[in-house]
């Protein structure tokens, strides 16, 4: 078994070796940048572990691990142009490094990369690994389309936040980990199992994310508490207060969303206010919990000693902060 | 055989019959609206009429050149939202219709469409079909990467603007052809063979574009005379007259280029005037009978029938307007 920090050198390793074998040297500087400007890496991790669960060797895993990194990669460069974002990681985006054309052009050529990699999967896994690479793909893209339509509706019901975050995060996780597990040899059942496992556990991070934008430790959590709200974005937190609030607190809650300029703090506290006065804070726990029970008992219930588990089990607990 | 009306009518059919599985239907809006708007559908006609050479069924062909077509269509897109066009066959524009974000995601899921669809080729061609599609895509987006960079250069080669059309234009055409051929059972000769008339071909058809928006017909060609000119377009009649113009005729064809306020017609009548000094016009037709000529050397040289070719060369007469 790998520990985790030989899962990520692996993938490091990885990365540096992509071969850009297009005339085009131009179009791949900004895919070039924006992977060294790291991350997690969790997607190709979750490739490289799951494979792990069930074989020695984590190898075959590499190229559709590379796949997952560079197409999430992908949807960050167009999901940042979209947002006219200025900043990822700290560092410029590559539409403001570069322009919004190459950002378009670029962002293709790195979709069509992550294919490239996928395609050199061994034969005997490519007839699965690529129908549920491309329905993964499909459904993201429909994620990021009901993100964009839920910021100019004020009537967004939570069951739609929650298929939103499922399609614009939480596939991708399920994917990469029954990717790792076609590779690994399992069974279908476990390949259905950590595919659930995986929108389970994607689904408690994303509201854990929203959670700590409002109540994280800035230290910790390395963004500034209240970004969301700032910005009006549609979170469980938003779309669950849209929904519960009555009276003067919902007046007060739709007077600060249409209020175009205010003290920060000053918006922000009112509105984590709001957030308190209907306990959504323990609403979101109660849910976060609620998933992660769900994947703590799809996890257990694998065919593979316990101890083939223990890595991705501490990476988990290490990113939700929860033991299994 | 089939005649190219048969397969013009199952090409039809195909796309009347396209699948959106996605649970975001609006995604797709701009997807159906695009293919909508019609077209010669040249490049799934390649591919069945390839197949057709080789196989009495083209039915396992449809499929891949439903993707080509896709593809084709989702290149448009993004290309005329990077060129800010406002009308694609007399029509707005997808961005126009709808936003420039959406144009960006229902590009993207087009193109992720155009691999689903790719996935459903009979799995014992696929391993040849998908490292085919891959590159041949990751190309079109280095020829238009190359097509961008042109805009803001003067020093453009005709060699580099041979390379440009040849990745944005002609390889695709090559690839419809081999896919059909592949799918077809062609022997290996003949699947290289057929992808080198595809260049060739495409290689000359795009110089007759060029050629044609000097000195079309408006009514047979469809589009107004001296459109290219008017915006600068590095065609190959403007980067050939870069090069070779000197003193006087140089100084005015930059005149031409840099002034910004002019009466259409007159700006039109002068460039041209350069280029028939130039002789130009001979230069393009010299070139583009070379690359004809290689094409039909390469047909000839095709081991099938005559009968079973003439589709094809029937087709390719017609649009170059010129007899094999």
């Amino acid at each position: 078994m790998f520990s985790f920090d030989q899962i990520q050198s692996r993938i490091e390793e990885g990365l540096r070796h992509l071969q850009y074998a297009n005339p085009q040297q131009s179009l791949y500087e900004p895919v070039k940048y924006i992977l060294s400007l790291g991350g997690k890496r969790v997607r190709p991790a979750l490739v490289l572990m799951a494979c792990n669960m069930y074989k020695d060797s984590v190898e075959e895993a590499v190229m559709p691990a590379m796949a997952l990194e560079v197409f999430h990669n992908f949807t960050l460069l167009h999901d940042d142009l979209m947002d006219k974002a200025e900043k990822r990681r700290n560092k410029p985006t590559v539409h403001k490094v570069w322009n919004e054309n190459t950002a378009i052009l670029s962002g293709d050529a790195m979709l069509i990369f992550a294919y490239e990699l996928l395609g050199k999967t061994e034969t005997e896994y490519l007839g699965r690994i690529l129908p549920l690479f491309t329905k993964t793909a499909a459904e993201i893209c429909g994620g990021q389309q009901y993100d964009m339509e839920f910021e100019s509706r004020m009537d967004v019901s939570e069951a739609e936040y929650l298929e939103m975050i499922r399609l614009k995060t939480a596939v991708l996780l399920a994917c990469a980990l029954q990717m790792g597990a076609i590779i690994g040899g399992a069974s279908e059942q476990d390949c259905e199992k950590l595919y659930r496992f995986g929108v389970n556990i994607g689904l408690a991070f994303q509201l854990q994310d929203d959670l700590l934008d409002i109540y994280g430790n800035t230290d910790v959590f390395g963004k500034n508490i209240g970004g969301d709200i700032l910005c009006n974005k549609k979170t469980y937190f938003l779309i669950n207060a849209l929904q519960q609030s009555r009276g003067e607190q919902q007046k007060e809650l739709l007077h600060w969303l249409s209020e175009t300029s205010f003290d920060p703090k000053e918006k922000i506290q009112a509105v984590i206010y709001i957030y308190n006065e209907l306990r959504l804070r323990e609403q979101t726990e109660a849910k976060i919990k609620e998933y992660f029970d769900v994947a703590v008992s799809l996890l257990s219930g694998l065919d593979v000693l316990p101890e083939r588990k223990t890595v991705l089990v501490e990476v988990c607990s290490r990113l939700m902060n929860r033991k299994f």
